[in-house]
Formats: structure tokens, sequence, C-alpha cells
């Protein structure tokens, strides 16, 4: 069986396209592994590249793109809008397909300390891959920035997980982690009252005491005389992309108004798809082995 | 864009494993092909092969596959209870990614001039690759069987479609067509009276003037004390496994009966799964291209 793992790495860098390019290569050139998508700001002047493949090659493809942003990156020149710690700011390693998340966690632990083996980069563990309860939020890790955490690394409060505490002097440092597959999810109500919207989001996100790991937002759609409730499905094996629905709708039924249609921005696993055709179906010993496609690549 | 389409041919041979695993080998052996499923019946002597690949390679496999079963089975030494016309008895292209069914019709064509060109195999096209009406359905074109075959080859309603209008002297001749792909879709219903289930399968299935692309039965699950309305979904674009289950809820509604729990038996494409979602969230605009593991094949 296959293992399929993502990875969603975020670079200090939204302006320079060749140095964009020169990641993606590093990212292409291994074997196995599937550059899916690459994004970039110019005011965020940061970069967000999505990749897949077998674990050793994901890590290994992580490795080589970290090489160049190290060399190329220069933190102490870098400006822009969104908070960073480092060249390579982020590395996410999410599980897909055969693969646990502790395994996840595994592959996540051994690529920080190989980035700092290779590239004297100091590492940060967060979420699953967290070594404790106060670095699991990226934000926390975060607090600071680049300029902040070089003055206090050494406090103990601000180690690096792994390597020594004090910042690489072009590329700063890195918050390595693994995290379940996020789905963007949204669904669109027949009524232009944005309060409405406001607060379906606020019924059904569970920072608010609605259903687990989902964030929810009200947005207006504007031009189209309606509104939206924004979702991200954070791990979907707790609150997938039927109940979501589900609830949004009851929500919008109870104050008198319709849903007109969802929308699922982005990709989505496989194993959702599949938990939604469950859901509504009573369908029972269904797996994604069943699925043709899925399959091809086993 | 990959197209992938899958074959699922029907030898006429289910008792020496040895030319099983021949024409396996030579299935498996061409690259890009993919063989995912192989079923065989002694009583039946009778086997069918499932794999996927791209058209191009999915056609070489077909007759390279075709050629070890030319060699190796016998027509005028074969008895088995199912209906055959010939060695490799029946070769269905089946369209499941990024290729529309006229395209699966040319390949099926092409495939059907191959055989007669390499292997003197004369061929009758049927389904969506039928030159003619009277072509259409299977058991139409293999009506007589191979013996009967034999002796009215050359009369005008049975003249091959494809090569000259005699028997190979061994291998018979074959039926090639190109079809979409079907689901075998069951759903359990909480009671033990057959004759629900059999009068919801006559409701719900298109000869009896049900849904367009449904085949059904009702049976009894022995032991269970359930019952089951058993489908065929042979065409999913028509008839979709959300709307074959809600018109089995409604109706098992009606007699006061709720429905267990439903099954997918063996594989489905993934479109089939996308629909069911659109079917049930108003989902719009999303596509199976948006499916993380679909993305890995492209």
């Amino acid at each position: 069986m296959t293992q399929l793992v993502e990875c969603v790495p975020n670079f200090s860098e939204g302006r320079r396209p060749e140095v964009l390019e020169k990641i993606a290569s590093a990212i292409r050139a291994v074997p196995g592994v599937k550059l899916l998508d690459m994004e970039y700001d110019r005011d965020h002047n940061r970069s967000v590249f999505t990749f897949v493949g077998e674990p050793a090659a994901v890590k290994h493809a992580a490795l080589d793109a970290a090489g160049v942003a190290v060399g190329l990156i220069d933190m102490e020149r870098h400006r822009g809008e969104h908070p960073r710690l480092g060249a390579l700011d982020v590395l996410p390693f999410v599980p897909i397909l055969g693969i646990t998340m502790a395994e996840t966690v595994e592959l996540a632990r051994q690529a920080g300390r190989e980035l700092w083996e290779r590239l004297r980069v100091p590492v940060y563990f967060y979420e699953e891959a967290a070594l404790s309860p106060a670095r699991r939020s990226l934000p926390d890790v975060r607090r600071g920035e680049y300029e902040g955490r070089k003055l206090n690394i050494s406090e103990p409060a601000w180690r690096p997980d792994v390597g020594e505490p004090r910042m690489h002097p072009t590329a700063g440092a890195t918050i390595v982690g693994a995290r379940p597959p996020l789905i963007a999810y949204n669904v669109d109500l027949e009524t232009d009252r944005l309060d409405v919207a406001k607060a379906i989001a606020r019924k059904v996100r569970e920072k608010d005491g609605g259903l687990p790991a989902v964030r929810a937002l009200g947005l207006e759609l504007s031009g189209k005389g309606m509104v939206q409730v924004s979702m991200n499905l954070v791990d979907f094996r707790r609150t997938g992309i039927a109940a979501a629905f589900e609830a949004v709708r009851a929500e919008a039924g109870r104050a008198g108004v319709r849903v007109h249609r969802s929308e699922v921005v982005g990709l989505v696993p496989l194993e959702a798809l599949v938990d939604c055709a469950a859901h509504y179906l009573s369908l029972q010993g269904f797996t994604t082995d069943q699925v043709l496609e899925a399959r091809l690549g086993g």
C-alpha cells in the first residue's frame, strides 16, 4: 500500500520569481514527488508550495527546497505584512493516504532534525508535532517574529526544540509540524443579511462552542446579493463536509433562510468524499480503495 | 491531463490456472497498465480480467492478452454454462477519466480492427460501439453461441463487422464494445419480506418503467432476517448512487419499511462519488480534479 504525505512549506519570499522558480525546481527534481500548487503574495512577501508523494521523497524535497531558501533568502532584509520567523518559515506535513498521524509526526520530527544538521537552522515543533502544549499553536510559536526571536532565543521559553539557541544569521528559524488536511468549504445563503451569516458562523464554529475542528466566518458576497458562511474544516475526521453543511442548513432554516449552494475551495482528500457518501447513504464497509482512481496509485 | 480507460475482457477459460496466469502476465507486462482484478468460475469455464491505463497501453494489453487466449484456448473443446462466441469472448472498453465515450468507441473499433489483422479473429461491435441497433445488446450478438455461429456466420444477419465471414478455427469470434462503468449497488431493508424487495426492485428498474440505466432485483439476505434491493447502475451519469438510494428509500417508506444500510460492491469511478456529494450538498463547480488523490495521476 502506497503511503502519501502532503507538504505545504511557507517561504518568506513573494517578490522574486527567480527564487520561487528555484524552489519549485528543487521540489520537482525529486523522483516520486508531485508539485500540485504554488501561490505567492507580493504584499505578504511570502509563498506557499503544495506537494505530495511518499514520506521519504517528500522529506527529501522539503529539505532540498529549504536548502535553496536558506541560500537565497536573507531575513535581515526581508519586509512583508505576514508574520514570519525564518526563510523557510513553516513546514507542515499532512497525512493523506495509508499513513497515521503518529507516523507523520515522526516524519516531521526527522525533517526538523535534518534541517538543523544540514543547514544549521534551529527548529520549533508545532501542532501535532509539538513537544509541549505551549507550542501547539503556530501564532504562539511565531510571537515576536524574526527580529524579536533574535533577542530572546536563548531564554528558556523560546529555546528551539532542535539545535543550538541562536538564530541562523540570514535564515532565522523554522517551525515544523504535522496537521490533518484542511478543507476550505463555503455555504452560500439566499439572503443579503450579513448578520444572519455571522450568527450562523458563530453557532457552528468550535471556538464559540459549535462543531469540533471548525473555523467559520460570515462574509458578504458582493454583487450577488447573498452572504456566505466560509469555513475551514481543520480535521474532517472530527467534523466532515456533510456535518458542516447540515449544521449550517439547520441554523439557516431556523432563521428562515435557504441554502443556495456550497463549494469546496482547492483540494480535498478522497476520504472526505467517501465520508460524505457514507453519511447520506448509510453506506457501510466502503473504503477509498474501492475508488478506481485511488487503486491506480496503489 | 491523463486519459484513463478500463478494459474488462471475458475469456472462455475458467479451469486452467496456468492459462489464466499467462493472460495476466501479458497484461501486466505492458508499461502503464495496471491489472486491478481477475475472477474466474469453473462452472462457467470463464474468466474476467479488469485493468486500467492510458488508451494506447490498454489497447496494447488487450491485444497481447487476446494473442495468448487465441493460442491456448480451443473452442472446439470448450464446455461451460455461460454463453460464449469465442476464446476472447467479450472485450469492453470503459471511459474512466479525461476521455469521452466517442473516443472510447474509436478505441474499441481500432482494437477490433487489430484483432482481425493480427489474429484473424472476426469481430462484432456491441453497445456504444455497435454499427447497427440490432447489435447493441450483447445477448443478441451472442445468440446461437460458438457452435451456431459457425453455421450461420456467412448469412447477412450474422456477418461480422470486421474480417471475413468465417470463424477462427479454434478461437471463434470476439465481441468488442464500449460502455459506461457499471456500479453494483445494494440497499438492505429492515424487513424479511421478500415481496417488498421484489416490488421495490420492479418500481426502480428501467425495464419496468423506473429509473433510466438501472437494473434491479429483490433478494433475500439469508440468515440476516433482511431483504435487499440489488442494483446495477449501468450508466451512473443517468442515474447515480444518490438517486438510486433515494428512490429505494422512498418506495420503502411507502411500504412502511426502513433502509438498514447500503453497500457498493467492487469499484466505483471517482466521478460517481463527486456526483453524490454534489447531489446532497448543492455543491457547485466541484470536479474530480479537486480530489487530491486524483491529482497525483495527472
